[in-house]
This record gives structure tokens, sequence and C-alpha cells, in this order.
């Protein structure tokens, strides 16, 4: 399985650190951020373990930056392309659907299941303090503040938190419903439900 | 840590089991089911593998019966009160402030911060076919039949999947924001969010 790789100078060293973070990330993919280890990477690389270490210090290391180069690819296929719509009402529901595409049709390569990996390193994670945490609690908690923005520009005197939480939440059941579940018309009633929350919106902040 | 434990017929095997699968519940929810098996369970035991290997005869087998088990607890916690609300209209608010009050607090034990092993297993195991997926994904469904049915009695024009959605999007990003992002009011937000929901819920169902 070829996985698409971030650009890259294309220097040697960063075409094999993106190898290792693409096989890194099909390992993920399957057993979760927290199987990928240094030994059966190494394995599957064909390379020696201290080859991989050359590249990642530690476990922690190449964990993290499997997270942040999710969350990369999260924001170029989700945010970036809001900068092309002109109404900044819109941008909310431009968003949602490209988040439920991201869940759709996983961007980290074929026959990846789990679309989310930040998300699926927070179950993972939670109780496990450490840089994989706090990389995931980083990253979801911008997440959040990105939404309550666009939450505020859609609906100016929007309850944004309480948006927020219904936004995420049908993003989150979405997942849920198309991963474990594998409800047919999953996106169709994803769809509803957020246009239905847009006319509706909770509004007047208590904080 | 003292977990309660189901209630059995008090024989001394049922103990056992009992003891076995308490402590396979701390486990869990630190590491993830995922990290439940049989070796360092009976180590953490002062029981040979042989004598777990009795009770349980498979990791599988141990993993599913958590599953199990905290699916028993949710329905407890959560659903089984319903009965004592007159109002059907009033029983998917309950539900809902039941189902916070299950994360919130985690019942499975002190210090148990993941407190849905069957929504963590789920993102543990979505790549992972086999019983323990099929277990987390049986108790998923049901979940929802019985939010569809509780969102019909309440909202007799409702899209019930659409408000189905809805709602366990709150509970799932509610999770999210008290576990992962230890958000401060997070439980008032996502009632604000679940009552202006309910105000206007998603109506006239496509299916």
């Amino acid at each position: 399985m070829i996985l698409q790789s971030v650009p890259s100078d294309g220097s040697k060293g960063d075409r094999t650190r993106n190898r290792i973070l693409d096989e890194a990330t099909a390992l993920a993919s399957v057993g979760g951020v927290g199987s990928v280890t240094l030994g059966p990477l190494a394995e599957r690389l064909g390379m020696s373990k201290s080859g991989l270490f050359a590249h990642f210090r530690s476990k922690e290391a190449l964990q993290v930056e499997l997270l942040v180069r999710a969350a990369e690819r999260f924001t170029a296929m989700t945010i970036e392309p809001l900068r092309n719509e002109p109404d900044k009402a819109k941008r909310l529901q431009r968003f949602f659907e490209n988040w439920l595409d991201w869940i759709d049709k996983p961007p980290l390569g074929e026959g990846t299941a789990n679309s989310c990996p930040i998300l699926a390193a927070y179950f993972e994670f939670d109780s496990v303090p450490g840089p994989v945490r706090d990389t995931a609690a980083r990253h979801f908690d911008e997440l959040h503040g990105l939404i309550r923005r666009l939450a505020a520009a859609a609906v100016p005197d929007a309850d944004a938190p309480a948006l927020c939480a219904a936004v995420s939440g049908l993003a989150l059941s979405h997942v849920v419903r198309v991963g474990l579940l594998r409800e047919t018309g999953a996106r169709e009633t994803s769809l509803r439900a957020f246009h239905a929350l847009l006319a509706h919106p909770p509004r007047g902040a208590s904080s």
C-alpha cells in the first residue's frame, strides 16, 4: 500500500523519514497508535532497529510525529479549502462537510479503517500521561477553538460552546455510525441533523 | 482499588471470576481493553496463568466478558431508572442526563478515567475483526435502537435517526471534552446544547 507522503525537500533523509512514517501510519491504522513500536516497524521496513533509531529516538517521538502528520492532513483537507468560501456564514457548513469527507474517505491510505488517528489516540492514551496524550489533546483543543470561531461567524448570537459541542458531536457520532455500525445512509443522516442544528442553533452564550 | 462487583450467586468460582474481571477492568481502564492479556493479569492477581485459564479460555473471551459487564452496568445506570419516569416524553432527557452521569462519574472504579470501555474498544478494535469488535458493535447498535425509540416517543414526528445521531453525538463530544480536554463547565454546555436540540429537533423522517 502506497500512502501519499507529506512533501519534503527531497533529501534522502527526508524520503526515508517519510517512508518510515507512511509504514507507521499503516500500522497505526490497524492496531492503533500505541501499536507502533520500533522493533516491528523496523522489521516491516526491512531496516535495522538502529537505522530506524537514527530517525526517531523513541517510540513516543514516532507516535507524536504520526499525530502531527495526521493533523496536518486534516487541516489540508478540511480547513484550508475554507479560504475559497467567501461567505463566512457558510464556512461552518463547508467545514462540517469536509470533516465528513475526512471520515468517509480516509486520506491516510486505502484500507485504513480508522480515519481519525487523533481521536483514536485519545481513547488509547486518555489515561496514559505523556507526549502522545498531550499532542492529541492540543490538536483537539485547537480544533474546538476553530469550530467555536466558525460557529460564532455563522451564527452571531450563537451559544458558541454549545454549538461547537453539537457540531463536533455529530462528527464523532458519524465516525461511530460509519466505522463501527456500518450504517447505510450515515452521511445523509448526519447532514439532516446538521441542517436542523443550523436552522435552530443554541443561542445566547452564557460565557 | 476495589471495584463494585456484579452480584453473583456467591460461589467461590463466581467470586474468583468477579475478582478477575474487576482487576481486568482496572487494567482496561488504563491501557484499553486490548491491553488485557492473561499473563500480566495473572501476575497482578497473584494467580497462576493456568488458574486464570480455568476461568477464561482466551484473552478474547475475557475482553468480551469485560465489555458485556460494562454494558450491563451502563444499562443499570442509564436505562433501568427510566422505568420510574411516567412521562414517556421526558425519558429521552432523563436518559441523556444519566449518560452524562455515566461519563462524569465512571462507575467502574475510582481512578478509571476511561468511562466507556465499549466506545474505547470500538476505537481500538475498529479494524480488528473478531469477537471483541462484534460485541462492541452489537452493544452500540442496541443503544442506538433504544435512543431512536426514546426519540420517537419524545418527538412523535421526529426524524428519529437524525435526532439519535445528534443525541449520541452530544454524549460522545462530552466524553472528549471531559476526558481529553478537561473542559470546565462541560456538563452545562452539553445540557444547553441538548435543550436547544429538544426545543427544535430534526423533524420528518426520510426513512
